[in-house]
């Protein structure tokens, strides 16, 4: 059998164990596992200067490798991460709905965990313990497939968490690396129905599009985020240039970053030229259209694609439109659903746009970059997700929870 | 353009608009859609003849032939099933959570439509009606590919309808029917990323399976239920009879009947023989396991098949077990995650069945026929999911929905 499919029923058969747990019990666990991770913090580094090496001698770029990279710190801000799950309360079991039918049956919704769940991603090895926190805390077991640059280092650090897990409640076979880093790994676990209850693919958007399109497991989309912001006509100056600026170079490289500008004509007169030459003193690529290059010779021509690219960088497209309806439709034809804003003083467009705009995230006055677990108060993040099914936006732990219903009678017959 | 392409895009335009509309606007024209459905009672009727009568030309089983029949008191049903809806509670804009955070920032929660709705089903024309009122009233345009015994009524049908709705506020487009009933447009269907937000197959195990394991489109899969009951050693003989018999017979069809009958064997001793004497007086095919057989020498021999199979008929495995652990193993082996059932006198056998079992829905002391929106008092059933993503068990307007996050601040940029 194929180590895919082993790990996978390893992991399927650890999950009604895990199931039972008491959130005392997974809380310990994964103590243990943060205080495992310091302690063997000069394996794991050792491990990690593998991949670095490697990276290396494969022309890796330095921004890739510093993600890649692990040091004490690093690896102390992982564990300390552990500690926050540990915090958050345990979504397990939570009574979300009670019903008393007429006939005396007693019905109650209860959380209870996903199962099984894969998670597919890339690079960065602190996705490695982050996932597996989230995902045991919340009952889950959960089977890892990163990607091939961490190999060495995710081998060391899942070592190290088994070894940790072995005097705890949480039995080992819960947590799986797959350590075949061959892409045909990833499409057979798209297929494993019936092992695998969900799939969460995290890393850009080329594997976020296979693990979609390929996937017969149900997919939990996260990533692609082309967002916008729009600067009504009322718009407040100083708070329009503090929004758009922060949404764009806060983090450019991030899904909830801004890929473009959406201005209104009458704000535009009076406000854009100074605002464009902000975005320049920042070193961002201005891409407009032939209006908006009237007020930045410097602008470059932005095209339909343009509109349709994440560019995750310093590239900023914009747009001058001339009501909010033109600012609605741009969105709707070139939007992820991710997360929209509206900088505006009127509360009648706020509403409008906030009610037609269909994304996961929409602002009124607030930078768009605030889409995040943390920074919704989840103390945690799984992903962002831009589907509509299950869960929608910011993902903390009751996110990797399905529902159970519990019926309880003294003896009903359906009539 | 296919015919699959043109009309879900239309659906796709249609969905904003029907977003805006208010719940006093949506039920205005479910009511109008039904009372068209009784005034035109006589067309449907004979459209519908031509498909009874091509169904008895191909062959078509007289009970098939049946469920596919329309006369003036089933459309008189249909028609009331749309104003069940209209009295139901609209979902949409429901406020699910508020958080207000430190830096000033106000997040809700809300309900709004998940967008375009794709639902593939078999025969019996009342989906048409009942998916399209569900779907609408919940804000959602809809694509409904029926199959090809019904496509006259349902042609017929939705030609009434859209009649109905161009009087009203919900736009026409916002309801399309396939009228290609080949394979290739459910297969087209299921490949629509980007324009439809998700699929519900309604149907036989062979439709659903073929939805779930092709379509790209996310799926709420529904439908297969082999289903159990336990009879513990503290069963009250006089429950446990009036609930295996209820949960096996009362309509053997359905989903949520049962197809496997696990029995403790010190219950067995003392009731089995009798039980299943009540079985065959019921015209129930028994096949059992030796220690059954025991109990009725007419009972046939059960294979690891059988208890592999939903057989929704009047057929019923039999295993006799030594303990709850043997019935909870076996059901995790055989069983569907759809309805399980307990029968046991003692809490302590339930609560451990209840935490142990996974299923959408799990039994102490009532029949498993009771997994249904109507009997869980949801008023309306789309279908029963039987997957753990977004939805669980019986599914009403609630689960039509999606949510977004409304973030409103004064100004706020991350730091």
């Amino acid at each position: 059998m194929s180590e895919v499919r082993t790990k996978a029923g390893l992991a399927q058969q650890a999950a009604p164990v895990l199931n039972k747990l008491t959130t005392e019990q997974k809380n310990q666990a994964l103590l243990s596992m943060a205080d495992a991770l310091i302690q063997r913090s000069a394996e794991i580094i050792q491990a990690n200067a593998e991949d670095l090496q490697r990276g290396k001698e494969q022309g890796t770029s330095p921004s890739l490798l510093d993600r890649l990279a692990l040091d004490e710190s690093r690896i102390q801000g992982i564990a300390e991460g552990l500690r926050q799950i540990v915090e958050l309360p345990d979504p397990v079991g939570d009574t979300l709905d009670t019903m008393d039918r007429p006939n005396g049956l007693s019905i109650t919704k209860i959380r209870v965990p996903i199962g099984v769940i894969g998670i597919v991603y890339e690079a960065r090895p602190n996705v490695t313990v982050d996932a597996a926190g989230l995902c045991l805390k919340s009952g889950n077991a959960v089977v890892l497939r990163g990607g091939s640059s961490a190999i060495s280092s995710n081998k060391k650090i899942v070592e190290v968490l088994h070894d940790a897990m072995a005097a705890t409640a949480i039995p080992k076979d819960a947590l799986q690396l797959i350590e075949d880093t061959d892409r045909a790994s990833v499409d057979e676990m798209l297929k494993l129905n019936g092992l695998l209850d969900v799939i969460i693919p995290r890393g850009g958007s080329s594997l976020i599009q296979n693990v979609v399109m390929n996937a017969t497991v149900p997919v939990i989309e996260t990533g692609a985020g082309i967002c916008h912001t729009y600067l009504d006509q009322s718009a407040d100056p100083v708070m329009a240039e503090q929004i758009s600026l922060n949404a764009k170079v806060q983090r450019p490289s991030v899904c909830n970053s801004m890929e473009t500008l959406l201005v209104h004509a009458d704000f535009a007169a009076q406000h854009l030229a100074g605002l464009l030459e902000k975005f320049r003193e920042q070193q961002v690529e201005i891409r407009g259209d032939e209006a908006t290059k009237g007020y930045a010779s410097w602008a470059l021509s932005a095209s339909p694609e343009d509109y349709a690219t994440e560019y995750n960088d310093y590239v900023l497209n914009v747009r001058i439109v001339n009501n909010l309806d033109e600012a609605i439709e741009h969105i709707a034809d070139y939007g992820t659903k991710h997360s929209e804003c509206i900088v505006s003083a009127s509360s009648e467009n706020a509403s409008r746009f906030i009610q037609e705009v269909d994304a996961a995230a929409v602002y009124h006055n607030a930078s768009t970059r605030f889409t995040d677990g943390f920074e919704f108060g989840f103390g945690a993040e799984i992903g962002i997700s831009t589907q509509k099914l299950h869960a929608r936006g910011p993902m903390g732990l009751p996110a990797l929870t399905s529902t159970k219903y519990i019926v309880s009678g003294s003896g009903q017959i359906r009539q």
